[in-house]
């Protein structure tokens, strides 16, 4: 933060997974953090576990500066008055978040912006829980989110966007803004479709889970880190570009999209899926995996620092 | 190279841009590498083209050992005989490769294998033109090869692919098998299907192309350079692992494919793709982008020395 600058005012509501994550990037950023659970234990606890990521934060980005301060809020209404950002990470059901937004509402001041982290709903589902929608955002992070940049954003108050895309942007992160709301946001709705077609793989007997893994992690994986998918196929035009993609290829594309397939998540294919990952995972338990996870996506975030991605 | 053992013998055919990374890359990693392509002009060209790679090389891998020998072959025979591995890298035409093959196979060690680079292609399509197909592998490298780690292979002799595998492997590659042949391997079909959802996503108006790009480098895309498609949905399921999240996710990632959209490349979608990449691109080459990617990746490599994907 500079010094003349106020620190931004975050409220985390809900200590989750999503909840700690957020609570510990803004912290580690320099914003005012303050967080509430509607289990007071929950709460408690969220000192203990913030430790982790704000371990792998000071390894990610150890410029950052001075920590913000952390508050632990026993009422809603303490983490709310005076937030500039409110980030709800409250469970996955429409009926929970908009009884939480009737609480939320009345406490927020004018210019705040209440963002939810929802994966599963959309701004139009979570809009009629307010009297005044346009101070919803949805934020959707990508887990993990204290080291995975992108943050999807869906709006209509293009004020409100630019200011928690500017809060967003001072920790480090990525927003990227849709400009329609959809189901998925944009990630999962990729994510949706590629694993599609490697479930199909399975059930059609192409490769194996972990055969098909390797190849996502070896191949088209590594290059989506540094190069998007649309500006892949510019580069794959050659000196046309994607005018010479389209103009040559274009016809092909569409034939390869008509033999994608269309699996089905039968008894037979789930087992296949766990036995896969399981010989995948080789004797490794989650959270040896995702530890595996995380160091390497720190490694690959200090490798763009100094080679970004196009 | 282990100095008691004899290096690799590689016959390069076909001096494009693929053929070149893959004589850069054999013969970096100390194989040597026989170079011949029809056109006199287009061999003799060779040595100045493998200059770029050969010096990315150098920063990728600086303790590969000393290089083999690059020999230009004025004959198809000269590359040929003696060769343990062929790389055959002609235009993506059946009867073009067929042709090649007609002249390649008497030629041929009883012991080498002939492996063909085709993208579009399948083992199916060009088995046909050899008197023992069993000869035939299918090895699909990722663009730029010589970085991107992948190598996607089918044949049926288990044999030649398992010496296959091991020359690849010495040229730091990550060899993966498919069980049957199938149009686009494996990462030209994850390729497309992710690629078909950012299409739709344009054509609907969810996201323009630099947002999709951007959401994909910064989220999935990131986190599948070290982690696989389906390992994420295992760590997803939280102590549970996959069969938890199929348990309790199975169903809403059906309906999530559901949702997944067909789009067409019209006239209006295309110009609207040409744009995007343009505005994404901002002013930038070709060259210069692909020189963009390329530092990336070699930076990525670096970083997964380190801390390896999972």
């Amino acid at each position: 933060m500079n010094e003349t600058e106020k620190a931004p005012q975050i409220a985390i509501l809900g200590t989750g997974l999503i909840g700690v994550a957020w609570a510990a990037l803004f912290q580690h950023h320099g914003a005012d953090v303050r967080v509430w659970d509607p289990v007071p234990d929950a709460c408690a606890a969220t000192v203990a576990r913030m430790a982790a990521p704000l371990s792998q934060l000071a390894e990610v980005a150890p410029d950052a500066g001075p920590r913000g301060r952390l508050t632990l809020c026993e009422t809603l209404a303490e983490a709310i008055i005076g937030a500039d950002l409110i980030q709800e990470n409250a469970p996955e059901s429409i009926s929970i978040k908009h009884a939480l937004f009737a609480d939320v509402e009345p406490l927020m001041a004018p210019h705040a912006v209440l963002a939810s982290s929802t994966s599963a709903l959309t701004w139009s589902d979570l809009g009629p829980g307010l009297k005044d929608p346009a101070c919803l955002i949805t934020a959707h992070p990508f887990n993990p989110p204290h080291l995975v940049p992108l943050v999807e954003i869906y709006g209509t108050d293009p004020a409100r966007i630019a200011r928690a895309e500017a809060i967003y942007r001072a920790a480090d992160r990525v927003p990227v803004r849709l400009k329609k709301d959809a189901t998925g946001h944009i990630a999962n709705r990729l994510a949706s479709a590629l694993w599609r077609e490697a479930v199909f793989m399975v059930q059609d007997g192409i490769a194996d889970v972990e055969a098909i893994d390797a190849a996502l992690v070896n191949g088209p994986g590594l290059r989506w880190s540094v190069l998007g998918a649309h500006m892949a196929y510019h580069l794959g035009g050659g000196t046309g570009g994607m005018a010479g993609y389209l103009d040559h290829l274009g016809p092909s594309q569409e034939r390869r999209w008509a033999d994608l397939g269309v699996p089905s998540l039968t008894q037979e294919v789930q087992a296949e899926l766990v036995a896969g990952v399981t010989r995948e995972a080789a004797g490794r338990g989650i959270a040896d995996l995702e530890a595996t996870r995380d160091k390497a996506l720190i490694a690959a975030l200090h490798a763009r620092k100094d080679a970004p991605p196009v």
